[in-house]
């Protein structure tokens, strides 16, 4: 059975960049911009040109040094905001227009205030003016996950008329549950008249920590392209992370789907991201924290130490992590201490280790973390140390 | 149809401060404990007793001091661990002991060199042992995550004829997606005779970022505990997110699921647990976050400020937090202007509106965030400052 491409659809620098405090300018996107094309990203969303001229200007220098991937630029359903993204767009080898409006009740009456019936004609015109510039036109449905699926589906079947490639459905709020947003891609992939010249894809919102499951949620029930951005940043609580998507992917290979991506410049961009917009990943951030590979306590480093694959699933040379760094803690076992004992030089016999470990669970009730100058000074200051030096 | 409980089991005293580096003290565990009974947690994992005399005094600590909240030590299945536990716990008004074994084939065969009925007498007597001390024994199926299922019902049932109140069904690896996790609860509730003697816990590590989305399904499959830190905090990429799981369940009332946490306090408790261990959250960390409130582009304030309910699904008063933070910057739009220009001071007119936006944006594009000061300052560098002044 062959494997079904899930397109990586990345927007770091348009939904992500939309973080308080973190605006990047034209030189720092262009940096970014190269590396994401060198992770194999299958879209690259530039920016919302018409949101100032500074995002005009970024998009258009993307465009022209992004040598693989689609780029892409926002606008909202607005003629004006369309000619200018096609404007910013032309240098680019693969350019794509992403256009849409508000769909829930919620957005067509407070937002707009507007009809149903109003907002459908806005999305037909939208995307037809788009596809008179460029071929490639996503439409999305902003607050989709909150929109009813009957509705949802007549916009997207208008969208798709007026020559839309792909429909983005947003969960605009991060409100929806998985099964919920997996049953409303399975309702359009079922409903949609026309479904077969479109792709669906998942915006998703992490505001109550689900953005991942509900991605992977629409690409099993038949959704083709995920949005997302590195470390998972973004307003509020931020998009869906790229990396997390690609690992899920990658770690259960019987869902029969993957990306282009190359999993060993996650790292990488990781870094590259937080240090340029100077916000920083959490310790535990999945896959890219600076814990995300490291053990400490004494059960779980046991189990590593005698074999790898007992609690670790990835490997980190997979994401460009080098090794699982070992720290040990008061929270640490015998086997970890040993382990750490004979890399600084020491083999310790199991009598010797149980002088040495109680003398390590003082040490260690002082202090945070162990290093390997403290494991000399706990091995000397123990009683058996002279069995030790004399062995 | 009356709601059903979930009962919240805290960790961050046990597994979430299996962070390198992060250890906390007896006295810091004391006051999060108290904060943590006030939040209304039905259990407070406590410690590791035998881990180290440091464990052993905070769990005997903490047990003298919580009021409401069952208090657990966990163990391993080993019959010293388990009387040292009891031994801590001795002054726990409801105290809980936890002890369980790895019953995964890669456990099994790597890390206990054993087999799998060894494995389910192990299992049988550790319980039987810490019943003989308490009433209420959890126990835990390490690595239930890589279980087979038919096996781990084997396990289980073991577990509740020894007297075990509570099962839990660690993803001690963050592997499973929702869909599996879920079946895996539904085939327990299903299998294993003699469930109606006891509940299943949910007990999910964020590997793959899938640990809120884990546990949901499993309550929703029958589950009624589930295992969590504040913050998320934990070993690798942390445990499954305190804050997630009960917003996810208190913002979807049709799940028919409650908690007894008071979720104004969890913006407090956050902060609390972040400085004792100097494990700081990223801002766009779900629910806790900085930015989990904030808005910054043009669409969204616009949205925000006609109708809170356009974008925010959550009150942040619900969590303890006061208010949405509007911050500006060079992705805003003319709506969030003039509603920060109008807090401080002036009504600005659409013609008057136009003017000072484009200073704004030229403003905005050289600097990342625009305060109350740099506001003051747009407008008076304008051209239509005199008119403005002069209305």
């Amino acid at each position: 059975m062959s494997k079904n491409k899930i397109q990586i659809f990345d927007t770091t620098l348009r939904d992500g960049e939309q973080v308080p405090g973190c605006k990047l300018n034209t030189e720092q996107k262009v940096v970014i911009a190269k590396q994401l094309d060198g992770l194999g990203v299958d879209v690259i969303e530039a920016g919302f040109p018409v949101s100032s001229p500074g995002d005009f200007k970024s998009v258009e220098a993307i465009s022209k040094i992004v040598k693989n991937a689609t780029v892409c630029g926002l606008t909202r359903a607005v003629e004006n905001d369309i000619k200018v993204a096609a404007e910013a767009l032309k240098y680019a080898k693969k350019p794509r227009i992403h256009t849409g409006i508000g769909t829930s009740d919620s957005h067509i009456k407070f937002k707009f205030k507007s009809d149903r019936e109003t907002i459908i004609q806005r999305a037909f015109d939208a995307v037809a003016y788009a596809k008179s510039f460029v071929e490639d036109v996503e439409f999305y449905a902003e607050d989709a996950g909150r929109t009813d699926n009957e509705y949802l589906a007549r916009v997207c079947e208008a969208a798709i008329k007026a020559g839309a490639t792909v429909l983005n459905i947003p969960d605009t709020t991060g409100y929806c549950l998985p099964s919920e947003y997996g049953a409303k891609m399975k309702y359009l992939m079922e409903n949609v008249k026309g479904i077969e010249k479109a792709i669906l894809s998942c915006h998703c919102h992490n505001d109550l920590g689900l953005a991942t499951a509900n991605s992977i949620e629409g690409v099993i029930n038949g959704a083709r392209q995920i949005e997302c951005t590195i470390n998972g940043i973004g307003e509020r609580a931020g998009n869906t992370a790229l990396e997390e998507v690609v690992m899920v992917l990658k770690q259960h290979p019987y869902l029969n789907l993957d990306t282009n991506i190359d999993t060993t410049r996650l790292y990488g961009i990781s870094q590259l991201v937080s240090d340029s917009m100077g916000i920083y990943t959490q310790p535990n951030k999945a896959i890219v924290g600076a814990n995300a590979f490291a053990h400490s306590s004494g059960i779980h480093q046991d189990g590593v130490i005698k074999n790898r694959e007992t609690y670790e699933i990835i490997d980190p040379k997979d994401v460009g992590v080098t090794e699982s760094a070992i720290v040990l803690t008061a929270r640490s076992g015998r086997a970890a201490l040993a382990y750490r004992a004979k890399n600084v030089g020491y083999e310790l016999t199991k009598l010797q280790l149980d002088d040495v470990y109680a003398n390590f669970l003082d040490f260690a009730d002082k202090k945070k973390e162990i290093n390997d100058t403290d494991i000399y000074q706990i091995i000397e200051t123990s009683n058996v140390y002279q069995q030790i030096i004399s062995a």
